[in-house]
C-alpha cells in the first residue's frame, strides 16, 4: 500500500512536558522553559525524526497563580530565531497574537526568520484569550471574542499584503548597472481599513517559501471561519476521530466556499502521549505525573480559564459551582467543555479541577496502540496530521524512538524531509504575489 | 604603562559595508542585507577579535529612494537571536524604536535574547528619525522630537521596572516541596503614566546580567539628558577629539546630576575606517568606493534626511537651496551640519550631495596611523571606545587583522574576553532591583 500523503507531525516546545507540577519529577529538567540547552536538544532530537515543525505557544499575561513553566519562559520569536542556525529542515512556528502588537512589526519579525532559517518559519495566529492581556498593553479593555476576530482578520491580510511587498526576483543587484531591484516588482500595500492603515512597502524581500505558513489555533466558530479564510494550517483538539473528521470535513468545506482548494489546508489534532512497554506500564506513568499536582496547583489552573477566578473559596467536594458566563471572552470553547463534562458527570470541584489539570493523554499504551492510534485517526480522514505534547518529561523521547520508527516501517512517515522550506515540507503551494497576479491580469 | 582600562569596541551588522553603493564594490557580497552566513561570518569574525559587541541599526519606512541595504535587510531582534546561539561571548545589541513599539512586548524580547546568549544582550533606544513610519504604524503623524523623548523616557522606565519583575533567586524550584518560585521575589510593576499603563510582572525571570544593556544614539540635548537619566551607554558622532571629549565630559557631568556615577556610562564614537599599505593606497581604496555612488543615488541619500525631500527639482551645479526647516523633527542635528557645511563652504548641491553620501572615513590611512589615532582620542578621555564600521567591504577584515593587533601589543585591547555577560566585559556594574532595593529600605 502506498501513501501520497504522510502524517505530518509537529513538536511542542513547551516546559518539560506533561502537566503543570511536570518539572517536579525526577527526569524532568526544572527549568526547561528558560533552558536553551533544554530547547536545542529537544528541536534537533524532533529535526532527527523528521518532524514537520517545532510549535511554541504563548501567553501575555500572568499572575502569581500562573502555570509555573508559563512564569519564565523565552518570548517564541526569538527562541525560533535562535533556533533557526542550530536546525537546518525543521520548520519553526510561533505563536503571536494579532490583538497586541502592530502588523509591520509582526510581518517583519517572521519574514526575517524565515530568510533566517531558509524558508522554515511559521505563524499560528491567536487573538490572545487572557483577558488580563490588556492590562499589560496599556488598553482599557480587552477586546470582545468576535471584535477580536475581526481584528485578526484584517491584521493578517495586512500582513500578507506587506509581505508581497516585493516580488520573488525583485532584487537584481547588478553591480554593473547599478540595479539594486527592478522598480516594477516593487509594490506599496496603502491599505486603510477599519482597524488598520498601513503604507508599506515591507523593508525585508520576499518570503524564501513566498510567505511564512500561517496557522490558526481556536476552535470556536469565528476561529473556524478565519481559518478558512485565511490560514494554511489549523491546530485543534477534537476528543474523538468522529468529532475530528467532521471538525476537518467542515474547515475544508468553508475552504471550497471560500474560493480556495481544499487541499490548500493542513489540519492539525493537538494531542498528548504516555508510551508505556505496557499499558499498566503507561498507567503508571500517568499516575506518577499526576500526583505531582497539589488541589491549590489545580485549583488555580481551573481559575485561568475563567478570568482568574478564586475557585478556592468554594468546598472542593460540592459540586461544581455556578459562576455564570465567566470565561466567555477568553478561552470559550475551554470552560464550555469543563462546565458541561462537570454537569453532566456530577463531578466535585476537585475532581473536576483535578481532572483539568491532570488530563489523560489523548493517546496512552504501548507504541504499538499509538501508532494503531494515529493510524487510525489519519487514513479515516479525520486529520492531516498531529502536534505532539509528551505527557510525562520522557514520554517525547519515547515517542521519537519507538513510535517514529513504526509509522515509518508502516509507510505513514517520513524517513527523509522532502523539501528545503516548511511550505514544501506540509506539501502546501507557493502562494501567489497578489500585487504579481493583479498586474498579470491587467 | 598599564591601563585599568581598554578601549571598548563595537561592530557594525549594515550591509556590505561602505557607502550605500558599495554593494556593486567588485569584494562586496552584493546581499549582504539579508545573507545571514554573511552576518554568521562576519559575528564570528569580530568575537575572534575580542569585540564587545556587534551593533545593528534598524529603521521603520523605506521608499524606492532609501539605501539599497535598507530595502531588505533582517529585523535586528531575530538576527542577533539567531547568531546567539553561534557565537559565545559577544555582545548583541539590537536598536529598536520606543515611538512604534510596546514596551511589554520589548521587554520581553531583550529578556528572552538575554536568556538566549547567557547575558550578552544589548537594547540600543531611538525614537525613530523617519516621519514616514507613522504610516507604517496606524498612526495620525509622527510625534515630534521633544515629544518623543519624553515617551522614550516613560518607556524605559517601564521596561526597567518590567526587568525587575523578579529578583535574581525567584526561581527556587524545589521538586521535593512544590515551591517553584519565592512569593515575595515576585513583584508586579502597576505602572499607569502619561503614555504607559502596564501591569506587570514580566513572564520572563530577571536577565542574567541584572538588566540587558541599554543604549542610547542620538546627539540631541534631549538624546544627552535621556542618555544621562537611563542609558548604560551611548553612541554618537563627533568630529575632532576635543568636540568629543566635551560631550563626554558634559554626558558625565549630567550622570553625576542625576545622582550616579559618571563611570556607569560608556560613550562610544561610532567611526568608519580604510586601512591602506600606504596613505596613498587607503586614497586609492577610499576613490574606489566613493566613485560607485553616482549623482540619483547621492540625491535620493540627501533627500532621505529631509524627509524624503526631492532635490533632483534643483541645479546640481547651483548653491546648495534653501529648503527651510524640512528634517527639523527627524534627523535634527544631521540635517543642521549638512546646512551648515554647504553654507559655510559655499557648497554646490552636487558637491554637498556627494561629500554627504560619500563622507571620508574618520580613521584613515596605514594601519599604524589609525591605532594611533585610536590611542590619541582614547587615552586624551574623547571617548571610552568605539562602534566600527568598515569604509569599504574589506575594511573591516583589515581593521581586525592589522589594527587590533596593534591594539593589543600596546596594552591599549584585550587578548581575552574578562567575563561572560556584556555588563561583566563592559566593566558596567550589574544593576540592583528596584523593588529588591525598596524592600531592603523598608
Amino acid at each position: 500500500m502506498s501513501h501520497k500523503q504522510y502524517i505530518r507531525l509537529g513538536a511542542i516546545i513547551q516546559g518539560a512536558s506533561g502537566n503543570m507540577s511536570a518539572w517536579r519529577h525526577p527526569d524532568a529538567v526544572a527549568d526547561a522553559s528558560i533552558n536553551i540547552q533544554f530547547c536545542q536538544q529537544l528541536a534537533q532530537k524532533a529535526e532527527q525524526a523528521k518532524f514537520d515543525f517545532l510549535f511554541v505557544a504563548d501567553g501575555l499575561f500572568i499572575t502569581e497563580k500562573s502555570i509555573p513553566h508559563f512564569l519564565n519562559r523565552f518570548e517564541p520569536i526569538t527562541l525560533l530565531s535562535a533556533l533557526s542556525l542550530v536546525t537546518q529542515k525543521i520548520g519553526l512556528v510561533a505563536t503571536l497574537s494579532t490583538s497586541y502588537s502592530e502588523p509591520f512589526t509582526v510581518a517583519r519579525q517572521f519574514a526575517s526568520l524565515d530568510h533566517l532559517s531558509g524558508g522554515r518559519a511559521g505563524w499560528n495566529v491567536v487573538t490572545s484569550p487572557l483577558e488580563g492581556s490588556a492590562k499589560n498593553f496599556s488598553r482599557d479593555k480587552h477586546p470582545e471574542h468576535d471584535e477580536r476576530y475581526r481584528i485578526a482578520s484584517e491584521y493578517v491580510s495586512v500582513v500578507k499584503g506587506l509581505w508581497d511587498s516585493w516580488e520573488k526576483d525583485a532584487f537584481v543587484r547588478d553591480k554593473a548597472s547599478g540595479e539594486f531591484f527592478a522598480a516594477d516588482k516593487l509594490h506599496t500595500l496603502n491599505h486603510h481599513g477599519k482597524y488598520f492603515s498601513v503604507q508599506g512597502p515591507l523593508n525585508v524581500g520576499r518570503s524564501p517559501q513566498g510567505r511564512p505558513v500561517v496557522f490558526q489555533a481556536g476552535a470556536s466558530d469565528q476561529g473556524k471561519a478565519f481559518a478558512a479564510e485565511a490560514a494554511d494550517a489549523i491546530y485543534t483538539r477534537q476528543e474523538t476521530p468522529e468529532l475530528a473528521r467532521e471538525f476537518r470535513d467542515d474547515v475544508r468545506r468553508q475552504l471550497v466556499e471560500n474560493g480556495r482548494d481544499a487541499g490548500d489546508i493542513r489540519v492539525f489534532q493537538g494531542i498528548s502521549v504516555i508510551i508505556g512497554d505496557t499499558v499498566t506500564d503507561a498507567e503508571r506513568q500517568y499516575q506518577e505525573t499526576a500526583q505531582l499536582v497539589t488541589l491549590k496547583s489545580a485549583l488555580d489552573y481551573l481559575g485561568r480559564y475563567f478570568e482568574h477566578y478564586d475557585f478556592s473559596q468554594h468546598d472542593p467536594d460540592a459540586p461544581f459551582p455556578d459562576i455564570g458566563d465567566l470565561g466567555q471572552n477568553s478561552f470559550r470553547s475551554t470552560t464550555d467543555e469543563i462546565k458541561r463534562n462537570a454537569l453532566e458527570r456530577g463531578l466535585t470541584l476537585r475532581q473536576a479541577a483535578l481532572e483539568a489539570a491532570t488530563p489523560r493523554p489523548t493517546f496512552f499504551g504501548t507504541a504499538e496502540d499509538i501508532a494503531d492510534g494515529l493510524e487510525h485517526w489519519f487514513t479515516s480522514g479525520a486529520t492531516d496530521g498531529f502536534i505532539v505534547r509528551g505527557g510525562t518529561p520522557t514520554a517525547f523521547d519515547d515517542f521519537v524512538e519507538t513510535v517514529i520508527p513504526l509509522l515509518q516501517q508502516r509507510g505513514l512517515y517520513r524517513t527523509e524531509y522532502e523539501g528545503e522550506t516548511l511550505r514544501e515540507n506540509l506539501g502546501l503551494r507557493e502562494p501567489e504575489n497578489q500585487f504579481a497576479a493583479e498586474a498579470a491580469l491587467a
